[in-house]
Formats: C-alpha cells, sequence, structure tokens
C-alpha cells in the first residue's frame, strides 16, 4: 500500500457537531481533542512519516471572543497532550500578536519527545500572508528559494490533507505546500473522528495516480 | 441563487478521455476546445463576472514532446477562439521561456474584445513558483501587497474551482488566489463537457457557507 509521507489535517465542524448535540458552539472544540490523539495514534502505528495539524488560524480570531478562547484552550491543551507522544514537535504560527497563546511558546522551537519518531506540526495563529510575507530573500525565483522564505519552511510537502466537516476546501491552509496535494474529505464532523475515516482516506489516495503537476 | 463571481477550470482528462476513445494520448486535447467555447457561453449567459483557464503549466512542459507540442497547439487555439467572444481576455504565464508559444505574446496584456463583459483569464506556462517568484517589493507582509506582488496580479481571489477528470487537487492552480476557494470535482473527462457539469457544480456552491476562513 502506498502512504502519503505527509498529512494534512483540518478538524473542521466543531461548531456543528455542538450544535448537533445541544451544546453551545464554541463547547464543541474541547470533543475534539480525542480525535487528534486518537488520529496521531492510528499514524504512528501505520509509520506516517510527518503530520500537521490546522489548529486556528488569524481568520478565525476574528470569531466572537467565547469562540475564539474556546478554540485556543483547545489548541494549548491538544499541544500539551500530544507532548506526551514520540515524536518531533513544532507549533507554527504568528507568535508577534496577542491571539498567540504565551503557553504555546516554548514549543515554537522543534523538540525531540520521547523516542522521537514522526515529524509533527501543530498550526496556532496561522495565517496564509503571514506565511508567505517573510520574504528575508529578495529575489526569490525557484521553488528551493520560495519554500526556504516561508515562514513554515520546516513543513514539508503535504501529499494528502484530509478535512472532516463535508466542507471542500483548503481555508488558507499552507498554500505552498499544498499545491500538489491530494484532497479527502469526511463529512463526518472532527468530534465524530474514527480511525476507519484515516483508513478510508489512505486507502482512496493508494489508488490516486500521483504526479506532482507533470 | 448564489453565484460565485469567479470561476477557476481545471480541464483535466484529455489523455484519458483520448485513450478510451482508442486514440494516442496527445490527441485527447483538440477534443477539448468546443468543451472551452461551450463552457464559456454557458457562463456568460449566467452573468459569471470572471473565468480563467487552467491551459498548461511549466509542470507540464516535461512531459513526452508530442504531447507537449499538442497542448501548446490546443491552447493557442482555445485562445484564438475565445478572442471572437465579447470578453476582456488576458493571457498568464511565463514568457521568458521557449515553452511559450510566441503567438499568444500579444495576448498577454488585456484585451477588450467584442462588448467586452466577463474578465477572462488564460493561464499558459503557469507554474506556481514562477507566480510567488516575482518579489519586487522585498517587505510585503499584508493581503493586498502580497497579491500585487504576484505575477498573476490581475487575477481576481477565485470563488469555485471545477475540475474534470475526478482527481482531487490544485496541481500548483494559482495558489494564493485559491485560499478559499470552493472545490468542485467533476468525474467525466474535459472532452465530455456538458452544460450540466456546470450547473451541478453552481448547484451545489449555491448550498455552501462562504465564510473566506472566518
Amino acid at each position: 500500500m502506498k502512504l502519503p509521507n505527509h498529512i494534512g489535517i483540518i478538524p473542521d465542524g466543531n461548531r456543528r457537531w455542538a450544535c448537533k448535540n445541544n451544546m453551545e458552539k464554541e463547547k464543541g472544540y474541547e470533543f475534539g481533542l480525542i480525535s487528534g490523539i486518537k488520529l496521531f495514534k492510528c499514524c504512528e502505528k501505520l509509520g506516517i512519516k510527518e503530520l500537521t495539524y490546522y489548529g486556528f488560524t488569524t481568520d478565525n480570531t476574528k470569531r466572537p471572543s467565547i469562540q475564539r478562547k474556546a478554540f485556543t484552550k483547545a489548541c494549548v491543551k491538544a499541544v500539551k497532550m500530544l507532548f506526551k507522544e514520540n515524536a518531533s514537535l513544532l507549533v507554527v504560527g504568528n507568535t508577534n500578536s496577542p491571539m498567540f497563546p504565551k503557553e504555546l511558546l516554548p514549543y515554537t522551537v522543534r523538540k525531540r519527545l520521547g523516542n522521537g519518531g514522526m515529524k509533527l506540526n501543530f498550526l496556532v495563529n496561522y495565517g496564509w500572508e503571514w506565511d508567505l510575507g517573510k520574504s528575508v530573500d529578495c529575489h526569490f525565483t525557484n521553488r528551493s528559494s520560495i519554500i526556504s522564505n516561508l515562514n513554515s519552511h520546516d513543513i514539508s510537502r503535504v501529499d494528502l490533507i484530509i478535512r472532516w466537516g463535508g466542507r471542500r476546501r483548503l481555508s488558507g491552509f499552507l498554500p505552498v505546500q499544498s499545491v500538489y496535494s491530494d484532497f479527502y474529505i469526511i463529512d463526518d464532523y472532527w468530534p465524530d473522528f474514527k480511525n476507519e475515516h484515516l483508513m478510508q482516506a489512505l486507502e482512496w489516495y493508494n489508488h490516486q495516480d500521483i504526479t506532482l503537476g507533470g
């Protein structure tokens, strides 16, 4: 079976899940935490080499403050939960903004956890324009110099993006690393994650003809 | 009905269509020409404001030369066919390369055709790294300055991307303008285009909750 090296995770549908379960919208995020750990463990068993979670974005921070506080808290918890795993963890996002949770500053340098293993990235207060806007080198015109000038330069090309919650869009997720990614959409909401979702996505990916634009 | 302002078209599956019809792979492209005109006329009737066709990419030019010549010829023909319509036409791509067909150089300045109307963009020898690599302004860090520094700066944000041929990926299509786009995939190959494909995509789009990342 052909496995993707790097999987991007868009864990959408937390608020809709809360509504469906007669809760206030902002209550949904914490129910996605266990989904994140379950997914990690499943990817670890399969030997996936790199995993990137779409935590929250600078766009998301414009939502009502009760929601903003709830998803920020959930992301902080998620990173701390993952910190107990075997992985090489990095939090990537705009730290020059009050929206970036201070508790996560120590994680913005890649850290080998436990026995190391999977490269694990977590996007927190990430913005595509922030990512593209670094531009230290003013004359980058080839692929490798564009990538090395991203704020997310330590995140590799994404092979497979899985999005929960039925929407078929990237919502600003790593525009450069996603240029050749295959997208798989799961209609269930993120808190309803099951290992079978991942297995369906991998089964589908296994049958894709990967050409990298060629 | 909520219509997208700008539709991006990924007309994939020409070679697979040719194989299915017992032809050599490179024969497929010319059968997609009529699809392009049919689609244009349908969008025009609906009042779509902007349309971008993914002609061919710098990645594509690495294919066998018989295929490269065939898709280049088809793109030249397509642009000349569209030139007879009412639109404001621009060809966007890397002209500093022998792969860019010289016949299309006059079209790299936007031209009002007939009674004008739809903004019509055609990507020819387009590469995402070429697009992102312009970077005249060295210190762009906000959305509008990133967009104005693209080589494709005259192409607007894409609302809906329709891809024929079943693959679920962008293959380098306008990474910045696509950050918030909704994707609709049609399994049929591009030469089998029918107006109903477009109508299905628009019907689906009409039910999407457009948040622009919020």
